[in-house]
C-alpha cells in the first residue's frame, strides 16, 4: 500500500464541502426556530474587516476547485461570486462538488513532485505538489470552512465539532 | 518520487504551530499598542459556549502531539492544560514542537494502511492512517489553529491570511 495524492486532497475537499452544506441545513432550521434570519447569517462576520459567511463559502469553493484543478492540471470552472441567498450558496457548493467528482484519480496521483505555480497579484509562488497541498491548499481551504462554522456559531447556530468532522466520523468503522 | 505520510503530517503540525506562536507575538505587540490586554485575550471566546483562546491552543497542541504519536506508534507526552498566561502558552507550543521534532520519518512513513484507534468517551473510532490524517487529524488540528486566529481577529489583533499561511509562503520559492 502506498499513499495517494488523490486520497489526501480531493476527498478532503469533498467531505468538508459536504459538511459545509450541512451547516446551511442547521442554520436554516435555527432560523425557522427563531434564530437570526438567513439574510443576517449570509452577511454575518466575526468582525467588520473579515469576510462574511457568504464570502467564506465562496473562498472555500475557490480553494477546493483551484486546488483540484492544479493537482489535475486542468482549468477550474469560473464561478463569479454572485451568491447572496442560501439557495445560491447551496448551488455554489453543488457546482464545486460536481467539478471535484469529475477529477480523475489517475490525473492527480503521481503529481507530488510536479511544479505548481500560484499567481498572486504581486508575485508568483512556486510549490511542489506536496508543498502546495500541505503548505497552502489544505490549510487555506480548511481556514474558510472553519471560519464559516465559527461565524454561524457566533450567531448562535447550534453546531458542534462533530458537525465539522462529520465525514471523518462516517469514514471510521 | 512517492508521497510520504511523514511529509503530509508532521511538518504541517510544525509549521502551523510556528504560525500560532507568531499570532502570540502580534497579540502582544497589539496589547502594548493599546489593544486588549493579554489576560483578556487568553480568555477571549467567539461566543460563550465555545472554547477560549487558551483552550484552542491546548487543543491544537493535543491534536498535533496526539496525531504524531499515533502515526509513530508512540505515547504522546502528557500536558495537563494548566496554562493561563501567554508565557505558558508559548511554553506549551514549544514542548509540543520538541515532541514533534523527536518523531522519526521512518517511524511514520509506510503507516498509511496501519489501523489507528481513537478512544472517545462513548465509543472507539477506527481508521487507516490515511483516513485518520484526512478525516480527523488535519481538519481537527487546523480547526483549532483557525479558531485561535479568529478569536484574536475578533478582538482586533491585526493578523492577515498570510500570517496564517506563513510557513507555506516560506516554503515556496
Amino acid at each position: 500500500m502506498s499513499l495517494s495524492l488523490y486520497d489526501v486532497s480531493i476527498p478532503v475537499y469533498q467531505r468538508m464541502l459536504g459538511n459545509l452544506a450541512s451547516f446551511l441545513d442547521k442554520a436554516e432550521a435555527h432560523a425557522k426556530a427563531g434564530g437570526p434570519g438567513l439574510e443576517t447569517l449570509a452577511e454575518a462576520k466575526l468582525i467588520d474587516d473579515m469576510a462574511s459567511f457568504t464570502r467564506q463559502i465562496q473562498l472555500a469553493s475557490d480553494a477546493a476547485k483551484g486546488g483540484a484543478a492544479r493537482f489535475a492540471q486542468q482549468e477550474a470552472p469560473s464561478m463569479p461570486d454572485t451568491e447572496t441567498t442560501f439557495a445560491e450558496l447551496r448551488e455554489r457548493i453543488a457546482k464545486t462538488q460536481a467539478f471535484l467528482a469529475s477529477i480523475k484519480r489517475e490525473d492527480v496521483d503521481g503529481g507530488e513532485g510536479r511544479t505548481i505555480e500560484l499567481k498572486l497579484p504581486n508575485r508568483t509562488m512556486t510549490f511542489t505538489g506536496t508543498e502546495f497541498l500541505t503548505g497552502f491548499s489544505l490549510p487555506n481551504f480548511l481556514f474558510h470552512v472553519t471560519t464559516a462554522y465559527a461565524i454561524l456559531r457566533a450567531q448562535g447556530v447550534p453546531l458542534g465539532k462533530m458537525d465539522f468532522l462529520a465525514g471523518g466520523q462516517a469514514l471510521a468503522a
